[in-house]
């Protein structure tokens, strides 16, 4: 598997026609077994399909730590990871369903009237950040997409201190990248208190909330947010930034974790 | 509803804190119910809530004319349309509902590998276009994009002759913003033959597939295709054209259809 492929495409270019080899993005359906259910096919990129799984699992509350996973097979040929976990989980069948069908396509959710949204602690980190920080990071994060900068077709996410990039992972799907990298910190044991998400696109309802459900206080993108991404987000006591681009960037709600501005 | 917000935030710039307006996209949970049975939850732009609910169902392959609607009731209160349609389609629930399950999700689906792809027939259309009438129709196509303008977060797509567009529509999603298009088209018996689709969102194998069972030979983008969506643009005689952006533009298949570039 691999996250690129290369091609011979037509560039027209100031009238001219050439024949150029040109690189694009994978796009590969990942259909998740839990429990010998079938759960969802996802169309994502051919790689860290195991972050992948496990990371969707987690955000939709279906797993919710590494001790309760069994066996996770991965076929790569057919495009079928399998997830077996421990017993209780198994009885949690018929909600899941429900669940999945009625508001986990995403195509659409409205996560945010339903019970995900109401059992939603308050984030009450006093984790801070300078906004030249925001800037730093903004700035590595852009020189690691590297997939982005040869197709142009995905999108990336990455856990962060305020230091350094901890973990990065780019996908064609904007959930998809944001759920690999919560998949490897359930794998790998890396926590994500305290910690920051930068992602490249757009933040809806859907994204918000599955950053808040890992006590993240912090999330930067450099796109724009929705209406309910921003009312979340202040709901809920996330800092959201957006739109940072150059030196300059938007403050949506709590902004008394951006310091040293001035 | 309005399809935009106008909220306070803190705008960061060259070391400067100042509280500004900003207009961020509103996000909308649209509740599709056909005869009585409630389908899927499309998160959008709460704009032509109508045409998007009958372009998802025709998309869907559930409603294939406007004589077959007996009855649409849009609640934007409580965001549900309701769609009634003839007897024959109602029989049809349980395969629907399987497929939406298993395939409709939005949040990925491997469509090219089900009955939709087998039944598509291959575009025959003759249909031509220069390039200069690409470059044209997209830079009338930006001027046109007035919500992402103004937000920064939202898609749009057009439905175009060689000349001029002939149905603008925006969303916040990729999907939903064709969709809108092809919804619009069915009520106002618009045909699709020989006419073309611009879009600003990445041209995967769900928004390919939409186009073909449109009979649609010509879907240009500002961004950036993955390889399902070429190797189905190739399989089924479409003009694929990516990556508009000044004065160039990559063209993947059927190159044939591009003409007078040079």
């Amino acid at each position: 598997l691999t996250e690129v492929e290369q091609i011979p495409i037509w560039r027209i270019s100031e009238g001219e026609k050439k024949r150029v080899e040109d690189v694009i993005a994978r796009e590969f359906p990942l259909t998740i077994i839990l429990n010998n259910k079938e759960l969802v096919t996802l169309l994502c990129t051919p790689a860290h399909l195991d972050y992948l799984a496990i990371g969707f699992l987690s955000s939709e509350g279906l797993l919710k730590s590494k001790d309760e996973i069994k066996k996770i097979t991965l076929d790569d040929k057919r495009g079928v990871v399998r997830v077996e976990t421990s017993e209780e989980i198994k009885q949690a069948d018929e909600i899941i369903f429900k669940r999945l069908i009625t508001s986990g396509c995403g195509r659409g959710a409205s996560f945010y009237s339903a019970a995900d949204v109401i059992g939603q602690k308050k984030i009450e980190s006093k984790t801070t950040i300078s906004a030249n920080e925001i800037l730093e990071l903004t700035k590595d994060f852009q020189h690691r997409s590297n997939v982005f900068e040869k197709t142009g077709g995905v999108h990336s996410a990455a856990l962060c201190d305020n230091k350094k990039i901890l973990i990065f992972s780019e996908d064609i799907g904007r959930h998809n990248a944001i759920d690999k990298i919560f998949g490897q910190c359930l794998l790998q044991d890396v926590t994500t208190d305290g910690h920051i998400i930068l992602t490249s696109g757009r933040v809806s309802s859907e994204i918000l909330i599955k950053v808040a459900k890992r006590n993240i206080a912090l999330l930067i993108s450099k796109s724009a947010p929705t209406d309910v991404g921003v009312k979340l987000a202040g709901d809920l006591g996330i800092t959201l930034v957006g739109f940072v681009r150059g030196k300059r960037m938007n403050v949506y709600t709590n902004d008394w974790r951006v310091v040293g501005h001035g």
